[in-house]
């Protein structure tokens, strides 16, 4: 390249620079993602986000894997994926050991996907998702478990009930109501689920111009209007009446749902019970994460099936929904005391009390600068440091110190022995 | 894809699947790494792993670029790249909002990174790294401090003082030194640095032959011999005291170092002062970690300069270190309580115990299954599950339980307001 020519600051387009105040805000959403599930019995595990491409083309669906995927061919001739979503993933790492595992599996990760799509609100290319899974549960106990485990996630983000509602339904019925009532064929049907999964994000006259857009005037109306009808049909199917039985398991629990015979997921792999999440923000009706259940997708390795349930919740909308809630926590640093000093020559006993401090678990940080002593103290302000401590002749002569607290002003005597004690007595 | 073919259960060749034993292991290296570097006032951030590939193309060293980089161009016709390291990216970050940021900036990330390589011992196509920076310090006292802050990890970690050496050396003094004593272009330079890299790796005698393989009998005999004349020029340049007066004074915070003339970082970026942790053990004379001052790669963007000194501490090596030293510790669940069932129908009254715990912040995962009560218990022990309950009809009437400890077999008579006392005390 041209010696000259100056490089962009910029991140790759629909991916997030994360100062430390970013990160603050996703490790608070994701340490309490993770504190939840350890609470629940949930082990962390992780794999890379390069994956053969194979994993995908069986069992994603269609428009995740030809359109969206970040796929190529490595330097060995291999074809590789930056992974869309971990479910393949669990799979194939359970399907490598599943004769040493014990079961039931309850797993988690937080990592990150990446998805080739137009960065919009709530959309960016790549996002963070906490997945969490059960395995080796046939029953309706893991799906009563793995929504409890979602709701207890965003109580503990300081969700209120009424901000959210979880709707069920059964994966593939509504597919086969609209093949046996209908007639209508694969790929007619996939049309009329894409139409219904934007159900709640569009008005009730562009939804029914989506019809007829895809399926012509006659047709499209008609399908329009029968979508009651296909509605009450769906919940008279025997599979449904699972989705009553872990309705009321929930609600005897203390959590509320909702039976939505409409409701579809974007993945093919779902075999039984599925889940979402959605905000009731009237302004935001969009679904914030959901899951489901998966007992065939192991099959695709050469292994025995092994019932599976989980759900993927993504940082981009818990952030949008905790934020128009003020959920949100203000920026501290972690940084506890900063050590200011009168003139450079004190920087090294500045740094033999940092020294000392740190093995007392105290978080602190020293000033090397020449800066004037105000100008350092407004350096630790800005970074959201609550203490101060200023280093000259007196201080390093007689070990006493005045520890200063930037918010309220307060000055404190302290020795070095009592300045870990303070602090922490302060701040608990 | 064919209906019937199977996928490989295998992860993409040089990268890991972390089960939660592995990613125990490399939580207890990180979750070190972190607390060490927020002790030391380090705050973390964050970015992508895909970045523009135009970001390396300046400054990372050829070999880096040329052969070992994943990129590709995806379907919006940019050129991107994972990113096989983290200065490019900081220092992208920086410049991006260099005049909003309080200096100094102290930060650390713990990502990872992906390079095109042959897969052997210590290395791996994807790794995991801390990377620790401190940008807005001329003086000397951000090498002290960020050479403090990897020795401080390093004994957070377990690790003695004469488990490693940390040495010391000035970027560019070498190259200096080849072209103006010996003559040697800028390509033979690279070359003689690059054989002088693998000398603590191979026997003196494939090293002597490695001179003569890549110069030729009479020249590359000439460089090895000469080595030691070199070395001592090297010494006696006036940037070499820097290293001398960084020495003492690491000396005086009880941090031994070593002066090395030979020593060469792999990147092009380092303007001054570069180290490296090296391990002492004969059989794995390798680097572990290091890194150096780079005050002049802001320079890529249209930025001005700032000082900045850092470095990247991989998980493969610092885990082979740990590992033949036994100082990886054993896995234990994060699971406190597993609560065994005496029959299927007593599973809602465990599930109701069980939220009753979690909210007391105790851990705690239930049986589903009708498996007999012995194998449960045996469930919980190869999960590593330290403690079990076992809920029966007399457990239920009477709310009095048994809180087996599995690891010494003692049982101790508890209530369900108990349980969470008695679990943390033993803990403790």
């Amino acid at each position: 390249m041209e010696k000259n020519k100056k490089i962009s600051t910029e991140s790759y387009k629909g991916t997030r620079d994360f100062y430390p105040e970013d990160l603050a805000v996703q490790n608070f959403i994701f340490d309490r993602a993770r504190q939840i599930s350890e609470n629940f019995g949930y082990e962390e595990y992780n794999t890379s986000v390069l994956e053969p491409t194979e994993l995908y083309k069986a069992k994603s669906g269609d428009e995740i894997v030809n359109e969206q995927t970040y796929s190529f061919i490595d330097k060995g001739d291999r074809d590789v994926t930056l992974r869309p979503e971990m479910t393949p993933s669990i799979a194939r790492m359970v399907a490598k050991k599943r004769r040493e595992l014990t079961y039931p599996l309850r797993w988690f990760s937080i990592q990150n996907f990446f998805r080739y799509e137009r960065p919009q609100k709530g959309r960016l290319r790549e996002f963070w998702q906490l997945n969490a899974d059960i395995f080796g549960v046939e029953g309706i106990e893991a799906e009563v478990e793995i929504i409890s485990l979602g709701y207890e996630i965003m109580k503990a983000l300081g969700a209120q009930d009424e901000d959210f509602v979880i709707k069920i339904n059964y994966a593939g019925i509504l597919k086969e109501t609209y093949q046996t009532e209908l007639n209508l064929d694969e790929s007619e049907v996939k049309k009329a689920l894409r139409i219904i999964d934007s159900k709640n994000k569009v008005s009730e006259e562009e939804y029914r111009q989506k019809y007829i857009n895809d399926f012509g005037e006659d047709k499209g109306k008609q399908l329009f209007e029968i979508e009651q009808k296909i509605t009450e049909k769906t919940k008279q199917n025997e599979k449904f009446q699972k989705c009553v039985e872990l309705g009321k398991k929930l609600e005897n629990k203390g959590i509320k749902t909702e039976l939505d015979p409409l409701l579809t997921r974007g993945f093919d792999y779902y075999t039984g019970i599925v889940f979402e999440f959605f905000d009731t923000n009237p302004e935001n009706k969009r679904a914030l994460f959901g899951g489901g259940r998966y007992d065939d997708l192991l099959d695709l390795f050469d292994s025995e099936k092994i019932p599976a349930v989980g759900f993927g919740m993504g940082d981009v909308t818990i952030k949008d929904f905790l934020e128009v809630r003020s959920l949100l926590p203000k920026y501290q640093s972690k940084t506890e005391l900063y050590l200011c000093t009168l003139s450079q020559k004190y920087s090294d006993n500045a740094d033999q009390l940092a020294t000392s401090l740190r093995k007392q678990n105290i978080n602190v940080t020293v000033n090397y600068s020449d800066k004037k002593i105000g100008d350092q103290i407004s350096v630790a302000d800005k970074k959201k440091i609550p203490y101060v401590i200023c280093i000259g002749g007196d201080e390093v002569q007689n070990k006493q110190y005045k520890l200063k607290n930037l918010k309220t002003g307060e000055e404190q005597e302290v020795t070095e022995e009592s300045i870990a004690d303070a602090i922490k007595q302060i701040t608990e």
